[in-house]
């Protein structure tokens, strides 16, 4: 699946990649498309080749304790040797590839390569359709790496989809009183009794929220999220866009308000809960399509309500 | 000195405040203006009195313990019963009041009232003019109330105005290794030897802080912090100014970067290290106005390299 111009094509020339030192060649059997993918396609980013970045392979080539394996994979690929990867910050490193969105292609295709320090075995007790959902879920644990939540916190998430599914997943997990602000019943509806009250645009009330989660995709929710927290109270951002965002920076000076932009998280922790089932994203799941039909898969993920929709390879 | 459609007067007309159950009537003595009184002409609030909350002044009718003393006072008037003053963030109740700000008039008059509770009394040691810096030395060590400063850390201080002084006074204190945005040589030079680099628009190396403080008082300032930050670095945002602000948000989520509003701080604190002279905030002051001269003291307050302005009623 190929990006070029901001057009999406099924291509069939494309040369599989070649590992580089240090790198595993991985063939993929699962893939699910996220909102970054839909966001590439609009332009976040000036990435020509192929996208996609939540895979489930098997290495092919690569280390022993790896080959044959099924592996999910960091998507983040640091030069190991700036100041910042020996920092400690190796996502951030300046010089890093991101699979299927900075300068290294991607999953929707037949293999991929990634240094081979970027794979994590999944657990046999792990379903390759579970699995598949690692990379998210590993963002969605990346909140509660950077802040404290109490079983006290009343908390909102702003966004009931495919990200903010996960999140409120997650969420639950710490006991936390949890709010969901929400539009689409559908996807409402898939949050079961997870969330203990479910508040739209209109019912929202302003400043009432210890911690807030933006993870809508759209500077509307953002303003929304941003209005429901607390004075001193935390806005963690999720949802990347194209183009700058209006903020009122009076409100988060007199309210004291945390504004925590959050991105990649811990793919050991994902698999983790994965393995003790304590996580079930499989439910998501609302398409699979070979990757001939590549153009069909991303349209379906457009229709109202859709969620997560795999390319299955296997 | 009368604030009203954005116009500012001197008025002789204006009966003295009443303090109410629980207040204290103080007559001022020395009062400064500050960037946020500038921002009241420009329409940051809807405010209709008497501006100004910078002041030292003395108890003439209140508790027995403070009748007679010199004074400072926290600006924020607080109800003490709503949930957000019982959850203890008094500064943030929504039923507050803010002396010559919202709802209360100021220190820019001949008496003001604030509650008893509001009132430090200024040790002996401590200067009427370098009390007067009570309140925005306060705002400024609230920065070490929000975030952990290390003596390895690279902070940046944005702007060399009222506040920056004194941010970059407290910040010099830590031990971290400062360096100052600003363009005024006038006031660069008094900063001394407190910073050990001055970075211009043109020479700030981006993504190069661990922290940085915004307080330019203007978005295009905002702008330059937000871009000096480093990926996991965090930017406190101190300047209040009309109107929303563009920010790219999906740098903040891409490059996790927490930007924190701080607003007012602990009296007790600013007041002790008044005390202990390990600030001296006095070679600041640039002007010392009686309040009848109250617009001649604005107009020298916007003069070029200009810091603070005092009115003496003493």
């Amino acid at each position: 699946l190929w990006l070029e111009n901001r057009r999406l094509a099924v291509r069939g020339d494309i040369p599989d990649p070649v590992p580089a030192e240090g790198e595993a060649l991985v063939r993929v059997v699962r893939a699910g498309i996220c909102s970054t993918d839909e966001g590439l396609l609009k332009g976040l980013y000036p990435f020509t080749g192929v996208i996609g970045h939540e895979f489930v392979g098997i290495v092919e080539a690569g280390p022993d304790a790896l080959r044959g394996k099924r592996v999910v994979g960091d998507i983040n690929a640091a030069c190991g040797t700036c100041p910042t990867c020996r920092a400690g910050r190796r996502k951030h490193c300046p010089n890093r590839t991101t699979l299927g969105i900075v300068a290294r292609h991607g999953a929707f295709a037949d293999y991929l390569t990634l240094p081979a320090e970027n794979l994590f075995a999944v657990p046999d007790g792990v379903a390759t359709d579970a699995a598949v959902f690692t990379e998210p879920l590993a963002a969605a644990l990346e909140i509660l790496e950077r802040v404290t939540v109490a079983r006290t916190d009343r908390v909102l998430v702003a966004g009931t989809g495919k990200l903010g599914q996960l999140i409120c997943r997650v969420m639950a997990m710490t006991g936390c009183a949890l709010s969901v602000l929400g539009r689409s019943p559908a996807k409402l509806e898939r949050l079961g009794d997870l969330a203990a009250g479910i508040v739209t645009a209109e019912t929202l009330k302003p400043r009432s929220y210890d911690l807030a989660i933006e993870a809508t995709g759209n500077p509307d929710g953002l303003a929304l999220a941003l209005n429901a927290v607390r004075p001193q109270g935390i806005l963690v951002l999720k949802s990347t866009f194209p183009g700058a965002v209006m903020l009122d920076t009076t409100r988060l000076v007199v309210d004291e308000i945390a504004l925590v932009g959050s991105r990649c998280g811990p793919f050991d922790k994902a698999l983790a809960l994965l393995e003790r089932h304590e996580i079930d994203p499989t439910g998501l799941i609302d398409g699979r399509y070979p990757l001939e039909r590549g153009l069909a898969a991303f349209e379906h993920g457009r229709r109202p309500g859709a969620l997560k929709i795999l390319y299955d390879l296997s």
